[in-house]
């Protein structure tokens, strides 16, 4: 979605990846190889001006090593912070921002005594390396230790593991902005999001919130990027609870939740952070009315139903079905929120989704009935 | 553009053109090959499941040979029929659309007979493989024969000569419409058009004119579509002259005046092409607020001032800058008629093009005024 953001642009694209069917070698040329092979990191660095990632699990040392050689956005450092749960929330508790309680663990007593801190429900996860929900284990009480040592114990020595109160959120919001070179910042409307089993499901956006939730939640962002000395586009996921958020973790990256504004908003996520990367003039992030994006996770369902929507688009990323990989998503645009709720329902009913559905369309009523801010 | 709108559907693509710096070949793999080459279309049938145009001088024979082989739409034989002035004003004047005067032209005393009964001024065309106002040549007067001749008459043995009365017209307004396979029609706003030296310039849609006008223009768009049984996108250009409408001529095929559709329309023209191509539903036609889209010929001038437009967008094909050639146009898209003609004024300032964004400008000024229509 970058390469295809940036090819009017006129950019020229070098995909680096570990696997030969990236998908983006639909499109653009691909080197294969190992993130951590220095040959291949020199031949990247050789035939690009410049480099970002759009994976943040790509490891640090590597991107500071290309660093070294071509200018890197966003910068090694910031990558480091976001992929460690601990070092981000930490950042984040340590700019007034609130945070869910955590605790570090590694030893099997450290996490007796972590529980007892933060108390129970919570949610034992890796550090780093850890994304759509894989890498944790949830504790409804201290007698849930074992087995939650059982699942992730063995990992504390290699990517860490920390506690975490487990929130019983009211909504999951997430900012989406962007950060120039120049240390320009601009956000998308907020967007609420659902997850199923750890993995996004749907985004609606704008988020109908209280405009002073939306200011506190873009005051974070910038905080944040300006700390991180950030460039480009990334996520800040927040939940909400009682009115208040709480931060939960930074995606240094385009992320999932920002999908939809490829036809939801004037300048979609994936221009922006190309053209912060390159230093050019940042788009408009302003919404064109509302929209919603759906995931297909495991395989696409058949297209029909969506693109015979007038709010319907399609996105199929060309990858081989799995279980679980987000192959492809949908987005729903339309200027008004009680269309679009209807285009929902229609789409959830003809898919058999509407699980799936339901959520986004509970919310666009709150819409529709003019309270969408005022809950 | 095809291809990058396509890429979302999860379509692959092959395309052939006879250079090898074809500029779709930046993201898709290119056969390079004359259209005439059997051997080359045996190659390319053998590699797709279904062919297209977006070149409308592809020789009609060729995409005849191939709809033998492969499912090709449009069909080669509206392809033939738009390719010949004479035919296609034929079919115009045929099925009631009113048309200027033309006369066939084939010999230098026929060319004489030909402006006695059609008038002067009048233009001399060719009839096939003209476009951007390539083979023409404008007579002010009866005494211009000889020069006319002298242009083009070599060309009468070859290409076939038409001569046209010249239409002084109001405005240039171009109807961009699909027919799908199971015959849906669907137009786009009308757009209106501006030409420099035979080549469009710049297009405002929608373009502010009269409801009757535009249902006229759609009535004959869609006429011409089922007489051809037409599939794809195509583009019908009009003449409107004391708010009556001449035909000029078809593209067939996604269309200069319908770039706009990317940013502002709920689905693109490209998008809605493939869609038909392949039976898929069509996706809605709705303008998203006004748009404007300036072309780029000759060379890209610099980006800043346009993405630095809250409304701008940049499309850079990636050609090597030649003169006369189209080599990217920008679009800007607004909700807003006065934000929009304030945009054009900044970047026609920035960029030197105020001739340019003048006669849109000045558009936008009876849509501001609430006069759009009344004209
Ligand atoms: N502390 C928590 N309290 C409640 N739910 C949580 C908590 N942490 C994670 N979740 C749920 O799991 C999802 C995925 O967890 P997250 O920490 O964001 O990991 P990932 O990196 O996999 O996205 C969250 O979006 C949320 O729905
Ligand atoms: N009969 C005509 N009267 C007035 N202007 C014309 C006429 N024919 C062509 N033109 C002008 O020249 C432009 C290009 O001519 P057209 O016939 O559309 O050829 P092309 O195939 O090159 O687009 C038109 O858009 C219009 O501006
Ligand atoms: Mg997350
Ligand atoms: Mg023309």
């Amino acid at each position: 979605m970058l390469a295809l953001s940036g090819a009017p642009l006129g950019l020229r694209f070098l995909v680096m990846d570990t696997v030969a069917d990236a998908c983006a070698g639909q499109f653009v040329p691909l080197l294969v190889g190992d993130y951590r092979d220095r040959d291949a990191l020199a031949e990247f660095a050789s035939r690009v001006d410049v480099a970002t990632f759009d994976f943040e699990n790509v490891p640090a040392e590597s991107a500071r090593w290309l660093a070294e050689r071509i200018p890197v956005f966003p910068n090694p450092g910031a990558l480091a912070i976001a992929q460690d749960r601990l070092a981000e929330k930490s950042m984040f508790r340590e700019l007034g921002i609130p945070v869910p309680g955590f605790a570090d663990v590694d030893t099997r007593s450290a996490l007796d005594s972590a529980i007892e801190r933060i108390g129970a429900p919570c949610i034992l996860k890796t550090r780093r390396l850890g994304y759509d929900g894989k890498g944790q284990f949830r504790l409804q009480s201290a007698g849930d230790a074992d087995a939650a040592w059982q699942a992730l114990g063995n990992q504390a020595s290699t990517v860490g593991l920390i506690l975490e109160a487990f929130v019983p959120f009211e909504r999951e919001l997430s900012v989406v902005a962007v950060r120039g070179r120049d240390g320009e910042f601009r956000a998308w409307p907020l967007t609420e999001n659902w997850h199923v089993d750890g993995v996004l499901s749907a985004s609606l956006a704008p988020a109908p919130v209280a405009v002073d939730i939306e200011r506190t939640a873009f005051a974070h962002a910038r905080a944040l990027s300006e700390r991180l000395q950030y460039v480009g586009v990334f996520a800040l996921e927040l939940f909400c609870r009682d009115g208040e958020l709480l931060a939960n973790e930074l995606a240094p990256r385009v992320h999932n939740s920002g999908h939809w504004t490829i036809e939801g908003a004037q300048t979609s996520q994936f221009q922006n952070h190309l053209r912060a990367v390159l230093g050019l003039p940042l788009g408009a992030t302003t919404a064109l009315g509302h929209a919603c994006m759906l995931n297909w996770i495991g395989e696409m369902p058949p297209a029909g139903a969506v693109l015979g929507e007038r709010a319907g688009h399609w996105h199929d990323y060309g990858k081989t079905p799995r279980e679980g990989r987000k192959v492809g998503h949908a987005t729903f645009r339309s200027d008004s929120a009680s269309e679009l709720a209807a285009g929902l329902e229609r789409v959830g009913d003809a898919l058999g989704r509407q699980a799936q559905v339901r959520p986004v369309i509970g919310r666009l009523a709150t819409v529709v009935a003019g309270r969408g801010g005022g809950e």
